[in-house]
């Protein structure tokens, strides 16, 4: 498991061996089921979560009951309720697992205590999440344009293995369409 | 002018007076006339701006002319085109200076030059963009959710002088609402 791990921040950084059996140390295996969830609308959230394998969605069901996806989580990717760890709120997300799981966890502090102690783990968290700052930029201009055949091949292209991963209606869900238009689009896909 | 930039980093670090200087050393002063653009759809990007005083807007004009704005920045914001710069590609947002503008400028290649001489440098930005990276959750998630309303007391919460410097009509585009739901909201808060 740890290799994965190793080898996700060696595509920004270079590590010694003795440094990654430290930072490993920090980190906690979780093995989780399908349909489980990892984190709960109401629950603390003081932690944050390397995907090993498997797949994960972060949701926000709102009052009509309706579940509006806000992120995919697959390997080599993180996840957590980072508004809920911000604000030292209460979760407002639900974390699911779509497959069986492997995660690798990590506590905010011991991650900021890394960070601390090694500038290159820091460099690494900077990076990765300017990268992420990029991709919801991208996501909400599309949101705005309304331009849903755009925000599909946009998961596509980033996400070629979601589509065989995740029920169609999930996939509906996070880019805010129905399921007929989405339908449609694999279609003209296709041809 | 540097004085506001010290206070903003010095909202999450401390930097000595040498230190100070050395790194503002980097920075350019830039300063804009309403109307002016700072970065046209097709420039090459290479700059990160602080502004130091005025209002600015980062929009995407689609292919039927209409404008979506990606971002407003003004007081101890940061702006340019984030995702021309990551991908080395051509912009393809327009920023414009809907105030008269004082800037200060740094290029990508400084900023990255500093984030690896200054931990405290990578630490400050690796917060900063953390914490724009839950912003843009928020706002996707009330766009997911149709929730212009929340999204107005979003906004309103987090830059109250911006309904006083933004016509109507760009707070509507901002939000994805017409002009017309827009004053819904704010004859609702007037109540």
């Amino acid at each position: 498991m740890s290799i994965a791990l190793r080898q996700h921040f060696e595509e920004i950084i270079t590590l010694t061996d003795a440094e990654f059996d430290y930072i490993l140390s920090y980190f906690t295996p979780k093995k989780l089921k399908k349909h489980q969830f990892l984190v709960q609308e109401g629950d603390a959230v003081t932690n944050e979560y390397f995907v090993v394998s498997g797949l994960l969605k972060a949701a926000y069901t709102n009052e009509a009951g309706k579940e509006h996806i806000i992120q995919f989580a697959m390997e080599n990717w993180w996840i957590t309720d980072y508004q809920a760890v911000a604000n030292q709120s209460k979760a407002n997300l639900n974390i699911d697992c779509m497959e069986e799981v492997d995660l690798l966890c990590i506590s905010f502090a011991d991650k900021n205590k890394l960070c601390d102690e090694f500038h290159k783990i820091e460099h690494f968290f900077r990076i990765k999440t300017g990268l992420g700052y990029i991709a919801l930029q991208k996501r909400i201009l599309s949101l705005l344009n309304n331009d849903a055949q755009s925000r599909y091949e946009q998961l596509l292209k980033q996400y070629p293995a979601l589509f065989q991963r995740v029920p169609k209606s999930l996939i509906a869900s996070f880019l805010g369409v129905s399921r007929e238009t989405l339908s449609r689009f694999s279609r003209k896909n296709q041809d």
